[in-house]
């Protein structure tokens, strides 16, 4: 197994309970796992060596939502809204008819496109979420793309209720005949908790049968306005609840005590102009926070976690060490994966080398390129 | 003259006349110049060619503010404003001790490597202020730095009275002694016309004294509160009034009939966490807007142009196209420099191939790195 040590870091976010954060600091990879962190000053024997020169080095970015499958593009709504039209969820069938309409081969190399956008931006972890299929063949389909990219693949075929059905009708084939093809390729299930999409008896039916089938549940929640899905996230035990834009104060009590982490989206209340999420209400509440960049075609198309930290920031009242937190280790909570996230001692070797001398570059140069080098899995990608 | 066919464009933006924006079109570049523009439906005889499979074509961003010469780092300034501490010119104080302790050759280095990074994010025409130097020697030695990377380079002595100084004894300085010094290094003469940098008679005393050398004139106005610097900027024949964020119905009338160039930054706002510039109000006015990133490192640590077009139309209200056309065209007026910032025949042949079918993607893709190739001059360069 080849070793690695990576030395002269300027500074190293390893979110390590002693030292989270270290200057002049050091780290050995072995194999794809982080074996060793300390202090530059100690050499530990290795078989290659990387001086990275004063760069600031943090865990690769954990993106915990994304809708990464889809075909066509929503760059006419985009500017319809610039012009003042609101976001309404109805908007997702454009993407539903384009995403049909083109065979599997496009589909992947488009969604592999972006994930490599991702990669190369620093995201070394990725969930990808299905739900612009909507048929059985459809749902399937996305998903075995997904599983191409990424472990984490979450069945959101109850994403909208698709044209020309009804939805008690769409319900019982979500969570029927398009749950059982799906069952095999999905490692969690999501449901879109919102007037123009599913109410709570649909939302719950969707996710007790997904979870029933072993999968992981994920909740998008009060997005556009207050709403029962937060609550259910909590008394269903999911992952995550994300969006929580308009959260009561019991919302934010029930996050808490649950345990449920809050996926905060910011880039997609900067595409669709609307209020951003109550970040330091729910972080001073206890609340587990992730930021995620909801990559999708109609209301936040980017895959730069480096832009949404920025906005965390900026726009959610985040410092940039609790946003570069909830972009790493709490996106990992988000996902239940325990060893990414972090650079403890036995995590993933996923870490981003700066262009920087400080993790708060990040938002302190908003749209930069900051990122030097990425490494996933012990192997330099970037 | 070697002479290079681009074509298969998906959609140029020439600024032209006739056809602003144009699908399927085809640009013929000889030497460092437009030679041709047409539709890729023509084939027209040229020594290379090459097919951009699609992409969108735009005019190089013209960034007509900036001050990229400058010592140190102000990371823990931003970190205070996130906490809450707001915005003062007084920190500018700061970044001229380090610029005047930083030896030439590190201040080049530096200076350089920011050049590089705004011209890999498509910026191709780039204006540099000194005005972190502050005495005879520091600001001759930032402009000669600047001279290096730009013909635009802009003396802004008058930047804020630096420690220790008397207001009108620094003014005797920078009329006397220090525009002297620079005079021959210079393009342009700025001022900073704010309470706690200068008045508007110690203004207009710097501005008429560069325009009597022969210095194109630009005014930092109106940005922390409404003031003289617009209407002085207006009556001196100013090329540019810039941030304009805070701005009465008379000065929105001087700027149109003056033809003086608004400049805004919403960078720095949304670094400083300001107020955004009423960019509607001037453009349904008729005033000619440009954006820019006035990359400096207290307010707006930033070379993206493309992230600046994002938050022009996200904040500003611009539409997309207006927001280009302010970022090419818009900095190409406030420079005076008519052949850049445009794609029409004879136009210098600097352009950006972006990764998109369209500009639009430059405000609907936040964050994301959507350069695919930079040519300047006519020679690629990215």
């Amino acid at each position: 197994m080849t070793s690695t040590l990576l030395t002269n870091i300027g500074q190293l976010v390893s979110w390590d309970d002693e030292q989270p954060i270290r200057e002049k600091a050091a780290l050995v990879i072995e194999g794809d796992r982080v074996a060793w962190v300390g202090s530059s000053s100690v050499t530990p024997l290795a078989d290659e060596r990387i001086d990275v020169d004063g760069a600031a080095v943090v865990p690769g970015f954990v993106d915990s939502h994304t809708h990464l499958v889809f075909g066509g593009d929503r760059s006419e709504e985009f500017e319809a809204r610039l012009a003042g039209q609101p976001y309404a969820a109805g908007g997702i069938r454009t993407t539903v008819a384009a995403t049909r309409a083109l065979p599997t081969p496009q589909l992947r190399v488009r969604a592999t496109r972006l994930a490599a956008e991702a990669l190369r931006s620093g995201t070394t972890t990725l969930e990808i979420k299905s739900g612009y299929g909507l048929t059985v063949e459809d749902e399937l389909r996305s998903l075995e793309v997904a599983s191409t990219l990424t472990p984490h693949r979450t069945f959101l075929g109850a994403h909208v209720v698709p044209e020309g059905s009804d939805a008690s009708n769409y319900v019982d084939l979500v969570t029927g005949p398009m749950l059982e093809a799906v069952a095999g390729v999905a490692s969690a299930i999501d449901a879109f908790c919102e007037e123009g999409a599913f109410d709570e008896d649909q939302c719950r039916r969707v996710l007790t049968a997904g979870a029933a089938r072993g999968l992981a549940v994920h909740v998008h929640a009060n997005q556009l306005r207050p709403g029962p899905g937060v609550q259910l996230a909590a008394s269903l035990g999911a992952l995550s609840a994300d969006h929580c834009t308009h959260v009561t104060d019991e919302d934010v009590t029930a996050l808490r005590d649950s345990g449920v982490v809050a996926v905060l989206v910011p880039a997609a209340e900067f595409s669709t102009r609307s209020a951003y999420a109550p970040a330091r209400r729910l972080l001073d509440a206890g609340v587990s926070v992730a930021v995620a960049t909801d990559c999708n075609p109609g209301t936040s198309f980017t895959t730069s976690m480096g832009f949404v930290i920025a906005l965390a920031c900026r726009e959610l009242g985040m410092t940039p060490r609790e946003a570069l937190h909830a972009a790493t280790a709490g996106g990992a909570s988000a996902l239940a994966q325990r060893d990414v996230g972090h650079l403890r001692v036995g995590a993933r070797a996923d870490l981003v080398v700066l262009d920087a001398p400080s993790y708060v570059h990040l938002a302190y140069r908003p749209g930069v390129d900051l990122v030097r080098s990425v490494i996933r899995r012990g192997e330099v990608v970037r």
